[in-house]
């Protein structure tokens, strides 16, 4: 009888997940043999239900192009520490077991587990528990540093970079200040490549703390070299070096009853108001970054991704995970690797080549 | 001698404006052979200044795909109330005359005034004290009512749909409800029309006031059958049927020093917390909407516009302003069509198709 | 029981098909509480089959910005003249009565049939021989006069413009006259609005025969003046006053097995690379014209279109088919509507504007 | 006194230009205080004229996301091997020294020479002649060895996508099977991954002589298992396994007067045609997959390109080239990169991760 393995995406949604889901149903399938499972909303369709369906070639047919995972996600509750109702009360617990014996009473053999560091970091510890998994990689903020880069970086630095290009020209119109916040908790990536692509003249990392005084300065230089407008790039993760602006930014996002980004751009606009006499604006790009048709290169790396994890299974490989490394895909112990952020270097390479264009970093 | 004509261009930026500028200066050199003076930054470059230079063919070429305007606009006032220094403090003036005067200074005969209706406004004025003027209308917002439709309009549906687009594949995978606010003051067209194209379940206008608690049905019918997910767009200018959130509005807007867009769909996305047992999320697309190369529709009738414009000083026809009736351009008094508003009709045709398909307008 | 209808799409495809049959499927439902059958392949479906698959909700989940027909679509027949196998021999008949007796025996009450020119006459013959019918235009060209303009149009000239900003660069780069073919058998709708929104310098339509010396003169004109490059956008309907061109370019076609697109493009650019001392290239567009996602505006209309058409069979009018005039979605009878072009006017509004921008439009 | 450097660009033009021309001056004049003339048309540039101007700041605003170069290019001559005129007949020299001497005569102390295997060659003889050289690689078709991947790429890639989810829809909806043919002479790496991202279901390369009867024996599985169209992406450069297609492509270039791309899709339709019962069409992309604005991926990679290529000069490491490797940007003499093919590996990761997932490639 044909192996059954089973598949299912965790964390937030990212474009190039139906990349992988596609190349692991059409690799198990056509190279294989295998018979392919997918698991519903992350791990939660194996602890409220399951929730599960079998994945054929029809399934997976025109998915390529779309953004978003066809098997859904959810940030209902992590299994290492789920919510769970005890006397009345909501009560944490670690339901790990729970997974792995669900997993086994739906028959399949060994699960790809998609996502990001927590997904990984469960993934460890269903395999510790004797479940067979492999890992696949996911991040939108490139913030792994297992491998080189995952799906779903490259489309969000293209959705960044489009809208950078749509404001220049109304910031130029209005001689304004442009104050553009985009993803990045930890690490500044898409601040950084989206910035440099974009042509930013001010961006701000969460690894380069910024001094508010000489971004102050470098527009009114620009001002007075004849550049009437100005864009600033924030990643969410940025802050002042004396600190006091995150204060402010949570005081901010409590004012309203609904969860909101944007604390960030609107504290550094704030502070550009005080020292300039130009018109400052704020734009929270916000979801539309993780959502879309992915970019050529997400599709493809998913793809490979999606194959190698079959790979990985039919060799018996499990406790490993997928990664880029140059222009190959292997496999790295899942152990080795979560934990373990991506940062800007601050003085890296495509730091000091931005800083040599005359992007002001924030130092 | 050749007669020399000169173009401002007034109010917020628009895709399209570079075309009308392009389609002015080709017409008038290659048809005319009319020298074309452009004016910097609106109304303000006759006023301080005289900030104008001359545009021969080589200064519009290769910018028919640019957005924003490369002659600027201001909004540092209106003539016809104009920030004037007296005694130390700063009063309001009209200085219609003193604009008359510098722009016969320059020695051009006519000119073309392209803006919203406040720029519309100055230019019949100006025309009433003896100036030559002609208009060309501009309004993102399609609220104009003496022309079927201007220039930017269509660039801004298109904008918004494609963040539709991304944002949907998003709230499909986490199971979400997305509000998402776009412009539209006081009509609600780019809201209708992006909702329309983009999927939306829920398009909130604000010739439609809503009530907050149709529209929790309607997202939980959906819910009920099968649609775990919901995308709600919503004007800047929508407002509930019994007003009390336009306060809760204003209290959020001030509650940073910044002004800042996004009232209404923080409003929105507070109600629909507190009536739904889901995950609620906001987007405000803000200044992109605005900015960026314009769709063909909008560069050809940019285009059209300005070649237009030429043609009523060719033949001596001021006071005039060109606009689209069905697939003709032709000319309109500006007198006539100055304070006169386009709305989205609540019974008419689109909004009636709208409702056919069960999308929720909010009533 | 509720009213059953049907539904089938014929001819080339087009962006905004399945807005049409979304619209169809959603108002039928939604509105009126009609089951709604697919049929596939054109009629094609009912002449083999039948080959039928009921349209619920879930069916045109998604489907708003695909491109093509959910449906399929088919070029086997024309069932006024359809290919039938007598005494070994392919004869062509009339099998309309079969169509309607066919579409009977699926218990449908209403067909809504969705096509080009083509398509209608076939819908105008069965509603003669008494099925209940209703058309929805269909044409990429934009050549059907009953309608301002149909879904479809909008798309292909924004693909094609999105090319020639392509090419520019190109064609700049290189100092290259770039011949750019693109669809327009008959009328040159596509060529005229996508050459004025792409910045084309020479438009050749085939309601304009084109004299090659003056398209040299201008090139040639151009080039002195310091423009080093020339783009050319020309209908594949395009031809020479004197006609000559026309038989050379059937012979080119003739000289592989495989039919191919590009005859005049290549004519053009045979003939220009004679009287020019420059690089000539050519692009022929072809079909990535006719597909992908649809901008908002065809997907907008063909969705008014479907709501519509389910309307004109609520109300029994049939014979009838949607059209676009101004601003409104109306009705019109279909054999008023059939075999009549809407051509370029070569006097008209926008062929006068382009001439006065410079473009030589080849006379 | 300030050092002045000078860049040209030579060969087809390529996404990502304006970006490394923008690095260089932008760099050269923030970091290192160099004055920076660019020289127009390639080498041609100083053979004819010279023809040169100053790059300053202002004149590289804007242009970085822009296709093409804004310094053009040139194919009229290799100063390898230069047409000139003698006892009027031409023929061909070797004018490197009159290169360098022209070069010596502006004032220039480097040259930046950006371009591919040919401006490469020519660059290491000037090098070798004395004159103070450094390189920027450039391949749309990233055929070059030395570096992992150069500007341009992507973008081609990315058009080629783009174009082939529009084909699918269209083919789909008529059955058909669509014959693309990309860029690629001696690499098919445009085909492989654009096959990958935009799912094709056959890529033919150059690395992998490709044989028709496997092409149709695997379309008409396909169409067994349902899939009633097929898309096969091939490369300019592939050739089937017998050769004999080879010949007819040639004989059918000849047979208009016009140079013309598109051989060898129309060879492998005619072949499909024999062996299939399906209409077969072919598209051409041609030059559309050089043009427009570069990605995000190439614009980073260009401005870095530019920015290090100024370091080489102020670190006097002439001979030298850029290179990606991995994330970094680093040097590698000229001599060594010149004349070593990137192909793709017919038993790489990538060709077998094509074919784990069922894709035809041709063997």
């Amino acid at each position: 009888m044909a192996k059954t393995i089973a598949i299912l995406t965790g964390g937030g949604d990212c474009p190039g997940l139906n990349a992988v889901i596609r190349g692991v149903v059409r690799s198990a399938i056509k190279t294989y043999g295998f018979r392919v499972l997918g698991i519903e909303d992350g791990f939660d369709g194996l602890l409220n239900g399951p929730r599960v369906r079998e994945l054929d070639l029809a399934a997976v047919r025109g998915v390529l192009q779309l953004g978003g995972t066809l098997l859904g996600t959810s940030n209902r509750g992590n299994p290492l520490s789920y919510p769970v109702q005890e006397n009345g009360q909501t009560v944490f617990r670690d339901v790990s077991q729970q997974v792995v014996d669900n997993f086994r009473a739906l028959g399949a053999e060994a699960l790809v587990a998609v996502g990001g560091d927590g997904t990984l970091k469960i993934a460890q510890r269903l395999h510790e528990l004797g479940l067979q998994v492999v890992g696949v990689p996911k991040t939108i903020d490139n913030d792994l540093r297992a491998t080189d880069v995952t799906f779903g970086y490259n489309t969000a630095v293209s959705v960044v970079t489009e809208a950078l290009d749509r404001l220049h020209t109304t910031a130029e119109s209005h001689q304004r200040v442009m104050v553009v916040e985009v993803m990045g908790r930890d690490a500044g990536w898409i601040a950084l490549e989206s910035g440099l692509a974009g042509g930013a003249d001010v961006i701000l990392l969460p690894e380069i703390p910024y001094d508010i005084e000489k971004i102050c300065a470098a527009i009114q230089r620009r001002r007075a070299g004849g550049s009437r407008f100005s864009i600033v790039v924030v990643a969410e993760g940025a802050f002042a070096r004396d600190g006091q602006q995150v204060l402010q930014v949570s005081a901010d996002q409590s004012c309203c009853g609904v969860p909101r980004l944007g604390g960030i751009a609107h504290a550094v606009a704030d502070q550009l108001t005080h020292c300039l006499d130009m018109e400052v604006r704020t734009v929270v790009l916000g979801h539309v970054q993780r959502g879309g048709s992915p970019t050529p290169f997400d599709r493809i790396l998913g793809t490979r991704f999606g194959v190698k994890a079959v790979d990985l299974i039919a060799e018996g490989r499990y406790g490993q995970m997928v990664a880029l490394r140059g222009r190959e895909v292997l496999a790295t112990p899942i152990a080795e690797a979560v934990g373990q952020l991506n940062l800007v270097d601050p003085d890296g390479d495509m730091v000091r080549a931005a800083e040599k264009l005359g992007i002001m970093l924030g130092r």
